[in-house]
């Protein structure tokens, strides 16, 4: 579970929620339901607009893997490959085939078969390569909408207080209800910034950066593969996969 | 048809009616056919500099497509590759000149009719590829016409504001007509800003999104043709295609 | 004559004016020559700082290229590349000699001779691309300050509102004058808004479009030219090139 | 001197200074010590913290650049190329060694010099666009500079007008006086949008006009030395960089 | 210890307070420790679901980078790579095993030592090239939280301000208080503001020059590094890496 993300969470919707309780107006004044009922609903259905059903049914999926994300370990990952190379370089390709259930990672499960089935380097790099942007495509699509909505979400906001001021300008017969009137009116402003600067636009920036993080993973899987296919040397291929470690994990891993 | 896109233009402007609805201020507060004028017109003019006349006139068709849209089937499309790769490998090129009329897709037709002509492959390949650049750009056009309506509609409400205040402003002799001078001059930046969020905004995205699928099919043709072209064995192309589909259909079909 | 930009900016403008002629204040509240100069001599000010003179001098000239333009008509250039590949291929490269001064199009003019001359083609595609990209910013520079000026008017706009808000605050001695002084002070905003977007950024994407759609002529020339010179089969050079036009219009052509 | 620029700063600066003249408020209404040293103070010291003292230091030699700029003229750097290829052609490389000192140009000379030293052609195509980028780059850091200056005045303008209305609002003892505070509130706005409008974005616009220039002078000069010194003839060497000048001084060349 | 930013944020700050001194309110009106709390915690909570907990925690460290920052030398590098490649020419390849703990700089270390153990040229550049992308990427990831924070500050100040709003417009019976209550509001979008204009947005662009500062340096070992390795002239070594140094100093260098 991704703690830094829950810690956040909580202490900006906190924060407002602690500045509405000390502040002069009771909580009453912050909630009116028609409000979120734009806000929401109209960012929801001018999202469902640019987007398929099947994205929009996705989205709790997707804004739980923002909490819930198990983080990418690279130093793990390059070890296995060093490992198959290993395999690989001393008793050739095919000793491979039978380490293949082993992995547990699809994507150096599919690298790994291919080398095992003699698929030739070139066809196995573009399969591979073409993989990752499919995967690219997908992740930007899921990050897409949550950025979308992120927009959507002040813009409806501000037309829920562009009714609410036109309802209270229309009529101002009653001048000790216009100050009520404007309140009720900015709510909606308020509640389109809130779900955009704390739910909206942080979920699609982790999105993003997990995203970057997993694509990583598989450059450094594809190119662990292709060292291996073509029977480099493991302590080259360390060397090479080694880059892609900050340099404190990669002198504790040289130190070992 | 597209039901995410209908539900989703009815839900947004459905709570927006709504919200009027229950709101303290009589429907006519909200209607102000001069105000539609300025925005709707103003933003149709404007646009009407920018584009020729017969992408303005091309409007109402590329909305119905937002709504209308038969979404692509990449793994149809993959099907009917493989199995003219299968057709090509058992009898060779020739014998595709015989399975032309079954194909419906007009890209497809145009590669595998250049196969079977014997045209170069880097023939075929550039004359394809150019033809998925203007198809790119003739897609670019037609979304770049609503994302400019979606510009020009704000502004045009902000415009009818300016002048509806300038108007309240310069004879205030009447305190009591202040407020609905105001409301009426806010009413034009609220349809601006609602027919920017509702429809122009959703239906350029969705624009985009239609348009990306369309090239994701094209680049699979493109290379099916070109390997069925080369001779590759239909497994091999069945693996290359197979990245562009989404894990769960793929191991579907893998199974299959 | 484009009738399009001509409809738009009437339209534009015409639905502004009468929005004022039917509202509740005199034309008279909408006139102020000093707000005028603050915006057009601002906004024309700071862009002689930006641009060298002679790019502001042109922009008249710009501006008529937008309502004067004459569309480019790739069918008519590709069937006159046709008919000089069809020259080409049945005497050979030195009979297009004989053709050179049937040709009007400069750039066509200037492949052709390089052909004839036995120029190399790799010198003749050099040239050819240098010059597009010399073109492709010369457009640009020209869309520039299209495009500048529609930025610096609604800043204008905005300083000269401030100017009219600090010179109505400094003296509220004259509680009926507030309403007329801030009508002033939003004259001038207005006006910004007006002229960037009924004028400069209409005008400037149009001009975007122009020379898009030249771009695409000048690239159909040079491929043209490129197959000509390597003796490419006129058919091959039809079908290539017919890429670049809509599907429609090229259907029709191969009917044909 | 660049007499466009200089009418430009003229023509902006004195429209504002004559609306104010023209205007109903007396010229102190507009003067504020404070106000100017949060706007430029703050602009300043935020840059300082952005950028290097030195390039702070240099920001006086850049703006001049703006006023005193001579202009690149590329026709005449071409002449002196052909002249050079010319000698090149008829006694031989080395006969350039002779012509090095008249050149006056630092760029021309550095190729000169490198293939009369007999340095090999990608060596010397190597060097001189690798010093083409380093060249652009000190560009792009001269113009960050102004660019970010000029979108901290605007930024400091308005943290100025918030410090005055809650100065001014925090006192609302005496009504008389709320007028004059909000005026001397909104005159830090005014400043930042004039400073930022009138100085920093022309200056940064036209600072990116020169470099361009200069860029595509330095494409010029090491497309000349590479044919130079390939042997090109100096006819083909006069076609191929003539595509760099406009289409009006290249036929001028031609006739003459 | 750089002097500029440290003069540059005393210059800032010193001016706002100086500001507030001089005022007509006292420096009360400005504190307002709820406001603080909304500003900076929202803007660091929602921070917090954006990164990773360790990149939140470093953020002290990459703002002491800003001030402690030592600048780079490129003209002491290309010295030491001269010398090592003067070595490397003299006596051999193997030579520069004796000289590699005199190497501070890690990366010229990295490199030399694979020169050493006779690493393939193309691998060396691969390692070194894969480390620079790693690099620039850990950079750009330190950036992002400053650039997000000054994106999120201003927009929790306007969460902030509008809650203060509502709080006061929903109970406006003491009209007294609606001037202070008004004042309060405006605080957190000052407070937004500030610390978005001389903390946040100065420190990433600072971030930012410092990073490409690294990265030209990094360039000119990795060119070097090759060119040792491939026994190149150490002048020709000396001219190549001379182009990133400005003029001035690399005129200075030569005449040495």
């Amino acid at each position: 579970m991704d703690i830094a993300s829950l810690v956040g969470l909580l202490a900006a919707a906190g924060l407002i929620v602690g500045s509405i309780a000390t502040g002069t107006a009771p909580f009453s004044a912050f909630l009116d339901l028609p409000s979120v009922l734009v806000v929401v609903g109209g960012a929801v259905g001018a999202s469902m607009i640019c987007f398929p059903l099947k994205t929009i049914l996705g989205m709790p999926i997707v804004a739980k893997k923002v909490f819930l994300n198990k983080p990418e370990n690279p130093s793990k990952l390059i070890d296995q490959l060093i490992s198959l190379a290993e395999t690989a370089r001393r008793d050739g390709l095919l000793a491979l085939e039978g380490r293949v259930d082993e992995v547990d990672h699809n994507f150096i499960r599919l690298g790994i078969q291919m080398a095992v089935d003699g698929t030739r380097p070139e066809v196995i790099e573009d399969i591979m390569r073409t993989e990752i942007d499919a995967i690219a495509t997908r992740h930007r699509d899921g990050k897409a909408l949550m950025d979308q909505m992120g927009r959507f979400a002040p813009a409806y906001g501000m037309i829920g207080t562009l009714m609410g001021l036109i309802m209270m300008l229309s009529d101002m017969s009653d001048p000790s209800s216009i100050g009520s009137g404007m309140a009720v009116a900015l709510i909606t402003t308020l509640y389109g910034a809130i779900v955009a600067n704390t739910f909206f636009i942080p979920f699609a920036e982790k999105l993003g950066f997990i995203n970057k993080q997993e694509l990583v993973s598989l450059e450094i899987i594809v190119r662990g593969i292709m060292a291996i296919q073509s029977g480099e040397n493991p302590r080259v291929i360390a060397q090479k996969l080694g880059t892609f470690l900050p340099p404190k994990i990669r002198a504790l891993k040289e130190a070992a």
